[in-house]
C-alpha cells in the first residue's frame, strides 16, 4: 500500500490512540490533534480508565521509542479554526480521520450545559474541519466517524446512508431518515448532514462511517509497553456496554442490563475497527465521491452480549450474575434491527476473531486492574436519566449465574 | 379566543415585529427577546431596510402609545441560557414563537466564520430554548419557525414532516428526508431534528412551521405610524425574492432572476403569515403532540414571480426588464415541487388576497423609498457564490418589458 499522510483528529482517544500506532506501523506519516477533552470529562465524573492511561508526554515518548518517526501531535481544539486550518495546510494530508468528537449519549443528556457543549463541540468542530479541508487540502479523503445510533430502530432494513423508497407511486434516492436517541446522537446526525452537504457543495471526497458499538482492549500486535495501551472507560457516560460488562465481571459485580435487554445493536471489536478504518483509508472514494459505510461485525441483543460475557467468565472461573436495572434511556426494548453491511464486505473486511475470543482477551487485560475498578464501583449503576430525574436506576431483577 | 401569554423570540425582525403588534391587537399578553443581530448584519453588508426602521426605543414608545399594554421586550441573546430561562420562568408563557434565528442562506455561505456563526447561533439558540421551556414552562406550546427549504426538491411529493414510504416490502412512519441547500438551511434541519427529539423525549407540545418564501410590507390594519412598520430587506442575504424584485422594480432596475428562473417555491404574503401563525397559536396541539405544518399559499417558479411583479408594475406605469444572471447558488433549475398543505387548510387558512394585490401594496409602500434603494443599487447583483468564488454574477440575458 502506498505511504499516506494521515491526519488523526482526536489522536488521544479510545480509537485515535491505537489507530495512530496502527498507521505508524504500516509506514504512514501521521499527524494529529487532540484537546484532551476526554481525560477532563472522565475525571469530571470521578471516573477513570480501567486500563491506566499514560500522560500525553509519556505517550509521545513511547511513540518516539517504538516507531521510526515522531508524528506531529499537537494540542488544540477543533473549535479553533485558524489553528486547525494552519495545521492542515502545513501537514497536507492525503487522509483526515475525524475522531475528535464527544462520544457520549449519557453525558449529553445530563443537562442543558452538557447538551449544548456536546452539540457545539461536535457540530462546529466538524464544520470547521470541512471548511479547513475545503480551503487547504480539498483533495484529501475525509474519514468521518459517525454512529449506527444515528439511524435509530426503524421498522425496516437499514441501508447504508441512502435508500430509494416508494411514496405515492414515486421513487427517488434520498438520505435514509435518521431517528437518533440522544442529543449526542443527534449531533452526529447534524454532522452527517453537514458532511453530505460539503460533498454536494464542494465535491469533498468523504467516507462517512456509521459505526456500531466498539469493545476491546487490544489491537493486532499490541505492544506490551503500558504507555501504548489505549484507555478503557467503564462509567455510564464513556463506557460502552461490552466494556462495562467486562469491568463489572472482573470485580464480581452483576452485569447491569438496562431494562429487559432486548435492545439490539451492531458490535465491532477494537482490532476490527483498526482493520475497517485501514480498509477505508486504503480505498478512498474517487474525487467527488461520498460513501456511507455501516461499520459493525454482527448484531446482538444486550442479553446476548451479557450471556457471552458470562460464558467467557465461567471459563476463567469467574461467577457472574446478570441484573436488570431500570433503563435510564428512552429506547425501544424490542425491535427489529437489520442493517446492511455491504460496503465493508466489499472492501474485504474479515473479523479477526469471535466475540468470545475478544472478550477473553479483555478479561485477561482487566483482571490486573480490579482495584482501580473496585474503587469506583459506585459508578457502575447509571444515574443520568433521559427523563431528567436525578436518581440511580433501581434493580428490576437478578439472575444468578447458572 | 382566550387571551394568551405569548413570548416572541425575535420580536424586532421582519416577522416578529408585525406579529407582536398583531398579537397585542388581539388582546394577548406579549413579551419578547431580541439581540438585534439582524440590524447589525444588514448594516455589516452596507445594506439597509428599504422601509425605514425605527430604533428599538422608538418602536417601544410606539407600542406604548398604540396599545393598552406595554409588552416586556428585553434585549438579550438566545445563547445566554440563564437569561432566557429566567425570562421564561418570569413570564410563564402559554405560547413561545421562535423567530430568533439568522434567516439567510447567502450570509451562511460567505465563509467559515459566517457559516459557523449561523449554525452556532441557530442550533444552540434553539437547543437553549427547548431546555428552558422543558425546565420552566413545559406545558407551553412552541411554535418554531422552520423553512420549506429544509426539504430541498425531491422527485416526489413533499408531505408535512413525516411520511410512510415503502422500502424492500416494508413500511414505517419516518421523518421525511431533508435535503437543504445551504448551511443556513441545514441549521434549520438540525433544529427540526432537535425539536422533534424534545417532543419525543419530554413530550414538548410543538408546531414546527415549514414556511415558504415570505413577501410583503403590510399586515391587516397596519398602522400609519412609521415606527410600527416592519423592515424590508433587499440585499442578497436578507432580501427574499419578491421583496428584492419589488425594490428593483421601483428604481427601474431589471428584475434579477438567478439562472433560468425555473426554481419553484412556495410563497406566502406577510399578512397571511400573521393569519397562519395566529391559527397555529390559537390551535395548540394536545399536550405531548407534535405537528409539522407546511406554511405557504401557492407555488410559483421564479419566472412566474417576475411576471407577476412586471404585471403589477405595468399597471402603475412602471417599465420593468427581466434579467437572467448567473445563479450564485447551487440548486436545481428545473424540478417538480408538490408540497402538501393539508394542516393549514384544516385550520381554516384563507388567503387575504391575491399575490398581485399584495405586490401592488408593496409597490405603493416602496415607491416613496426609491432614494434609499437607489443609493444601494450595487447590492442588487449577488456576489456571494456557493462555489466560493468572490465575484458578482454575470448577466446571462435580458428581456425588455413587452
Amino acid at each position: 500500500m502506498p505511504e499516506r499522510r494521515v491526519f488523526v483528529a482526536g489522536f488521544d482517544g479510545y480509537l485515535g490512540w491505537p489507530l495512530s500506532q496502527h498507521l505508524l506501523k504500516r509506514g504512514h506519516v501521521v499527524a494529529g490533534v487532540d484537546a484532551f477533552l476526554r481525560r477532563e470529562q472522565v475525571a469530571g465524573l470521578g471516573a477513570c480508565s480501567a486500563v491506566p492511561v499514560a500522560s500525553p508526554q509519556e505517550r509521545k515518548s513511547a511513540l518516539r521509542e517504538h516507531f521510526q518517526q515522531t508524528p506531529d501531535l499537537r494540542t488544540g481544539n477543533m473549535l479553533d479554526f485558524p489553528f486547525l486550518r494552519a495545521f492542515l495546510k502545513d501537514f497536507q494530508p492525503d487522509t483526515v480521520v475525524h475522531l475528535a468528537e464527544i462520544p457520549s449519549a449519557a453525558w449529553s443528556m445530563i443537562d442543558q450545559a452538557h447538551c449544548s457543549f456536546t452539540q457545539h463541540n461536535n457540530v462546529i468542530g466538524t464544520l470547521n474541519l470541512l471548511w479547513a479541508m475545503h480551503e487547504v487540502c480539498p483533495d484529501a479523503h475525509l474519514v468521518k466517524l459517525g454512529t449506527m445510533g444515528e439511524y435509530g430502530t426503524p421498522a425496516m432494513p437499514i441501508p447504508e446512508g441512502f435508500f430509494e423508497p416508494e411514496f405515492r407511486g414515486r421513487r427517488d434516492r434520498l438520505p435514509f431518515p435518521r431517528q437518533a436517541g440522544s442529543f449526542y446522537h443527534w449531533s452526529k446526525v447534524h454532522d452527517s448532514n453537514n458532511t453530505m452537504f460539503a460533498w454536494i457543495l464542494w465535491g469533498l471526497r468523504a467516507t462517512y462511517i456509521m459505526q456500531g458499538v466498539v469493545y476491546g482492549t487490544e489491537i493486532e500486535h499490541q505492544s506490551d509497553d503500558p504507555r501504548l495501551k489505549t484507555r478503557l472507560d467503564f462509567d455510564q457516560c464513556f463506557g460502552t456496554v461490552v466494556n462495562r460488562f467486562c469491568c463489572q465481571a472482573v470485580i464480581g459485580h452483576p452485569l447491569t442490563i438496562y431494562g429487559q435487554g432486548g435492545q439490539k445493536r451492531g458490535f465491532l471489536p477494537l482490532r476490527d475497527v483498526m482493520q475497517c478504518l485501514t480498509l477505508v483509508i486504503d480505498s478512498p472514494p474517487n474525487a467527488g465521491d461520498y460513501c456511507v459505510v455501516n461499520q459493525f461485525d454482527a448484531c446482538y441483543t444486550i442479553n446476548e452480549i451479557a450471556l457471552l460475557v458470562r460464558q467467557a467468565c465461567s471459563e476463567e472461573g469467574l461467577t457472574v450474575d446478570i441484573m436488570e436495572v431500570e433503563n435510564p434511556r428512552m429506547e425501544s426494548g424490542r425491535h427489529e434491527y437489520q442493517p446492511d453491511r455491504e460496503q465493508l464486505l466489499a472492501l474485504g473486511y474479515q473479523p479477526a476473531g469471535s466475540p468470545l475470543q475478544e472478550i477473553r482477551m479483555m478479561l485477561a487485560d482487566l483482571l490486573p486492574q480490579r482495584e482501580r475498578i473496585e474503587a469506583r464501583a459506585e459508578l457502575l449503576l447509571p444515574d443520568i436519566r433521559w427523563d431528567g430525574a436525578h436518581r440511580r436506576s433501581g434493580v428490576l431483577g437478578r439472575e444468578a449465574a447458572g
